[in-house]
């Protein structure tokens, strides 16, 4: 099942989509005793509540009626850095990495987890702002973004993949001089409009995580293209981990970290400059497209 | 003026408070027509809307009523890491500091900004838990708090103070272990019940921001004494750097940094155990007092 949230007249509506993507049905009209805001529905959805199948032709998607379908997730997005071996590497060798000063570190020994929070979350189309005085080092990270549906604390890896609801592709753009200078990296990963999301969540059932495609092209150039079968820590361990700390909530999203092939990861980096298109894809769910914008000062 | 969120029957209520914190008038009594929830009321508040003088006698208030004031901020609550220059020594001298790797940079260049989830947030007396499995060094963080009133994005330091709404405090509870070993701070700072809140958000216009005492005791021992003119980043410094990256929101929470003497400043480490007594501080807001409490399994 998708499910995404469509702008009609004006108005965001959470929507269940076809396996084709052509064709919306309103949750309130399937099921008007449903939440209808995305972190609620998932976690009625988790709890036992069922959707119905559409019945009727539905309405037509127009893609760009979808916005992002998780814009107000519970709290922060949950982000991991360095999840790639080969990225890594890269990232350790860049010299905006402030979690590691040696080639030895590179290669983390636990997840490094940090948050993005929901007022950098923006649509599958929407531009990516380029503002004044934070513009000269921005750069792409495509993402598989994994949506908790039923919560939980201290969740072992056995049975994590029982709590999750969905995925998505996020970007996790990022301004990697702000993420060095300011060592925690939240100043540099929670930009506002730094996180497109979308184009929709498709749910656990119709996807096998570990085998899921990545890709991100930038004026149409492939530079990442990894499977997410090469994370250093996989789902169930990020849940595991996450969850040792904090309760798991219905909406909570991990973004799972980024493979090879970031600006920084080219010497000298390719950061991206005003009107680049950033394309974001995931085998089985789709993908988001973003052009970066410079903004005028305020 | 001071705002407290106040348990009665059973129910939290939003309350303005009598200078001696002795008397409260409910927010839904004095002004039915502004928002119940303490986030909107600031932001009503910021946006020019009026709290009413309290008339009558009010109820008297037992501090066993004091909730968080803020339990619902509206992302993640922005935390400082090594925010005042004793600290930041101690800190990179202790083993456990992830942001440094020699005396050379144990003082930042520019701020340290993490971030703690709502989740985390507990009430002034709540107990802090000790979960199994990650009890084994958590320390304790006395901080200043302060409220934004007025959004904004590119806030300048001049204008800054404008946008302050009060202050409160936080104990921004640690575990260190995890802090260390995930690089990135949010597991081993944003952990179920480790940022005890209160007793109450005092209006700015009570303050002097840059003269205010912090100090933190354990088991009535002091351990933590220092003023807030210590700051190596002050507040118009700390609102200005975040408001580059992100549009600051009514309600939003800024954690400025602990003095020195946290448990990891002492050889050996003096970390938290089962029934100490933490109370943290500040002059001219009050005082929070939680005990460490063991938690069993789930």
């Amino acid at each position: 099942m998708k499910l995404a949230m469509v702008k009609q007249s004006g108005t965001p509506r959470l929507a269940r989509v076809d396996a084709e993507g052509r064709r919306f049905w309103p949750v309130a009209t399937l099921a008007p005793d449903l939440p209808q805001d995305m972190a609620s529905l998932i976690g009625a959805l988790a709890g036992g509540a069922t959707l119905p199948e559409p019945s009727g032709e539905g309405e037509a998607l127009d893609p760009a009626m979808l916005l992002a379908p998780l814009p107000n997730p519970p709290r922060n997005i949950f982000c991991v850095g360095k999840n790639y071996y080969a990225h890594a590497r890269e990232f350790a060798g860049s010299g905006y990495d402030s979690s590691s000063t040696s080639a030895a570190d590179a290669i983390p020994k636990a997840p490094i987890i940090f948050s993005k929070p929901f007022t950098s979350v923006s649509g599958p189309w929407d531009d990516i702002p380029l503002w004044p005085g934070i513009d000269e080092g921005v750069d792409y990270e495509a993402e598989l973004a994994v949506v908790i549906g039923r919560g939980g604390r201290n969740i072992p890896k056995a049975e994590a993949m029982a709590h999750v609801f969905g995925y998505t592709v996020v970007n996790d753009v990022t301004a990697r001089d702000l993420q060095g200078t300011h060592k925690q990296w939240l100043l540099g990963k929670g930009i506002d409009g730094f996180c497109p999301m979308g184009p929709w969540i498709v749910t656990a059932d119709e996807l096998d995580a570990h085998a899921m495609r990545v890709t991100c092209t930038v004026n149409g150039e492939k530079r990442q293209d990894a499977v997410t079968a090469d994370l250093i820590f996989d789902i169930p361990t990020l849940i595991e981990t996450i969850s040792r700390s904090m309760a798991l909530l219905p909406g909570d999203v991990i973004a799972t970290g980024t493979p090879e092939g970031v600006g920084i990861g080219f010497k000298p980096p390719r950061f991206l400059r005003d009107g680049d298109v950033v394309e974001c894809a995931i085998e089985g769910i789709g993908r988001i497209r973003n052009t970066l914008r410079r903004m005028g000062t305020d």
